[in-house]
């Protein structure tokens, strides 16, 4: 697996591929300015915000899985921690506040190059659909839509978040073997 | 934080920085082909490979921290999960086969872009330093060699480890604020 990429971002070369002395994997490579150009797995950071045992979700406004509950959830940025990152997404696609928990689901999604992890966490804050959102609602367990529900990930997340009911039982790990997105 | 970045990628034309329609970040972007080259955290892998109560430690023959010792850790790469990735650097730091059992330590190092994730292991083979180390080397917990532990993380998550005691108490989360790295 390899994203693609045609020229040196750092000289404007036209790259090729090669194992770098010393090293255990293909790269892009510049053979011009020698730069190695290493691609590794993205951060999606996400929470279960929870107020009164229930449980806020957002409908998605854009693609992929356009109509479709999810967690809020997102890409991790640089110069955040991994706690903010899932906070500043739920602000984003449902203009809530959440303090957040504890880690309790990681989710490997070697397809996609990327990696899930989600934080419980408590509402703090009313809420209302961000840009990326065409709905915010609340949801008791018994409620969820399993059906419309976005990514195996999400569902992950939710069905561990809902048998772990309020405990620290670690982190569930799971391994999405299908492509999620793109 | 930006990591530096001078051309486009895609099609070789002098990138610059803006923040795209719809999104919350200033990225960098290019202005012939319109591509956004996002830039996002790089996830570190590690475990506390454990043998009769013995933890497998590595001298470093690379900078940074030349000869100081760590647990087994590396860069996560794409296609594999964050325990395979664990395992792999564990083979080519010590030449050493582990079976991973549950990630207990994250450590996010927001000025790095990094984040640091660590699983416990049982060490099933023999070991011997790989091409990064200098030594490999058994230590108790108590013989630990703590003024020569290379980096905070591998620190914070042999503390973790000495305190669960074989434990799962869930995932201990720490942030170091300081550049570790580079």
């Amino acid at each position: 697996m390899k994203l693609p990429m045609n020229y040196c971002s750092n000289c404007g070369h036209a790259v090729g591929r090669a194992v770098p002395e010393g090293d255990t994997h293909e790269r892009w490579v510049c053979p011009d300015c020698s730069m190695i150009h290493y691609q590794n797995p993205k951060i999606v950071v996400g929470c279960v915000p929870e107020r009164d045992g229930q449980i806020l979700l957002c409908k998605r406004a854009i693609e992929p899985r356009h109509g479709y509950w999810t967690v809020p959830a997102g890409f991790m940025e640089l110069e955040e921690t991994m706690a903010e990152g899932a906070a500043r997404e739920t602000m984003e696609e449902a203009c809530a506040e959440v303090e957040i928990g504890h880690l309790f689901a990681a989710v490997d999604v070697p397809q996609a190059g990327q990696v899930h992890v989600f934080y419980t966490a408590k509402l703090i804050s009313d809420f209302a659909p961000g840009p990326e959102s065409l709905e915010t609602a609340m949801y008791a367990p018994g409620d969820i839509p399993w059906d419309d529900i976005a990514f195996p990930s999400g569902r992950f997340a939710l069905e561990k978040w809902i048998e772990d009911d309020g405990r620290n039982n670690g982190v569930h790990a799971y391994t999405a073997r299908r492509r999620l997105i793109g």
